[in-house]
């Protein structure tokens, strides 16, 4: 029987606040590591819980529909500018997350910005791998195009493999001859097919959740098994040609195995000519945006982003 | 490598509609079948995605808030009548579900009301047995009624174990001499912890979920291993003295074991002189209301809900 003189347990009682994110990735990573043959259909149950990590933003509206051929999720800001759109491609090593997983901070970026954002459900691997996802976001960007939104008010945004994504689709456009986006952020995003990155060592002891062995195992996935070859530009944009790239916001934790993904990255597209504006803050996990309305951190990012994108805007 | 001539897959591919509640629990009793071990904490994973069944509501906000020690969901359809209230607790067994997971369907019915809707998390077994359940909607109703929300304007609303609690709340409040919730709404309760329905047998082939030995693992834990009775009053309404019950609607899916519990409910509380509708739908799964926005059996119930509840405003 409980004890009906103790207080209820709120949430207050979890870790909360700058640490949260982290024990939600200790709390995977011992189902992972716990849990033999975890299937790709269990994996995905719990990536889903990602929502957890972020608050419910609130005064957002949200409407499910298919561009482009691709399902999504809008979150609509009470009096956002609807004529301005984030797509957003979610993270998960292309295999895992979902619209839902990110819906809430989306929710948060597009409320900062004062814009709308539509959360791409784009085809996962392995069933689905390189290059549906890059396919699936230019889709879902040509037809907003078609609908009537400007090419330029449209920003490419996602995390980890979405980031990844954020960056390809606009080469992918570029590649195309298309319109280009007006802008490009990237949170935490994972570009490097061939793990090379000097923090996936350095900070081994401090990332509780990306492994080397867990980027592997996404990279068979995205790259069919070999098939693909790691250096392909639009799966891996640390090796494309980066000409023409729109202004581009990249941040990072510093505490993240993928740290030096951000870090490289811009500086390649530094070399290529492009505006970039790169983020990395201290003791931060992967995606650490996710903590929006939970820790300072988080809603200190989202705010600088909003400063970047309205500087951009005047 | 993917062939980019396929059209790219859309939500429309999936079991849609009327089917596409058994076919999510199919998947989920494939998943119970086959994975050995299956732990509480990947159990609550996978019933996380009970949300995957309804479509997002549109014009609907979220804000997270602790109400009564009991942390929750406010959903909030615009132009809400903000004085009215529906305080959903979610099915799950008691043990698995959560406000995420009913966020969607509580926004359905919430804006088909126009009212709001906080949907609790309470504490969940086995870790907290009945009837920590019934304490944590007990303190999270009389903490809206020091609020200034009128109790007669509070309607006690769940699903399954959920539906249980809306009966039991009410029934815990009067014994406490507290007033009432003005009314009731309970989507598939789940009442007999001893497993008695003739339903359990006679729809044990149609219903692609809910299993006497699913139901017995959940009793195990609610009931604290056998140390609660299955017949305690606000464990099992069933064996209740249902006096001064508010106004009730009740329903159930044709197709479901836990059928003849809804339907055993709404004959002893009319025999206590409860004013009790009863909506039973052919062919329906478990909680079948989960399908809002997207079967029209899910939508006519919720509308029909809407019909009953303002005709007991006016």
């Amino acid at each position: 029987m409980t004890d009906t003189s103790t207080p209820i347990p709120t949430s207050s009682a979890e870790p909360a606040g700058s640490d949260s994110l982290r024990a939600l990735y200790a709390d995977w990573t011992e189902i992972i590591t716990t849990t033999p043959d975890l299937t790709t259909r269990l994996f995905r149950s719990v990536f889903d819980e990602w929502h957890q990590a972020t608050r419910e933003p609130e005064d957002v509206t949200y409407a499910e529909e298919t561009i482009g051929g691709v399902p999504g999720i809008w979150t609509l800001p009470l009096g956002a500018d609807r004529t301005r759109v984030l797509l957003y491609t979610h993270g998960g090593g292309f295999a895992v997350g979902s619209a839902s997983s990110h819906r809430k901070l989306a929710g948060h970026v597009a409320k900062a910005l004062g814009v709308t954002a539509f959360v791409l459900d784009y085809r996962r691997a392995p069933e689905h791998p390189h290059p549906a996802q890059v396919e699936d976001g230019v889709a879902a960007f040509l037809a907003l195009v078609e609908r009537g939104i400007r090419p330029e008010d449209i920003t490419t945004i996602g995390d980890s493999a979405g980031g990844n994504l954020a960056i390809a689709v606009p080469l992918a456009l570029r590649d195309q001859g298309q319109a280009l986006p007006g802008r490009v952020i990237a949170f935490s995003p994972w570009l490097d097919m061939e793990n090379t990155g000097e923090s996936l060592v350095s900070n081994a002891a401090t990332d509780a959740l990306v492994t080397v062995p867990l980027l592997e195992s996404m990279i068979a996935g995205v790259l069919a098994e070999g098939r693909i070859h790691p250096r392909t530009p639009l799966a891996n944009p640390l090796h494309a040609d980066l000409t023409g790239l729109p202004p581009l916001y990249l941040n990072a934790g510093d505490a993240e195995t993928l740290r030096d993904d951000a870090v490289r990255f811009a500086a390649v597209a530094e070399a290529a000519g492009a505006d970039v504006t790169l983020s990395v803050v201290d003791d931060m996990q992967h995606v650490f945006p996710f903590m929006a309305g939970v820790a300072p951190e988080a809603d200190d990012e989202i705010a600088a982003i909003a400063a970047w994108y309205r500087r951009r805007n005047s």
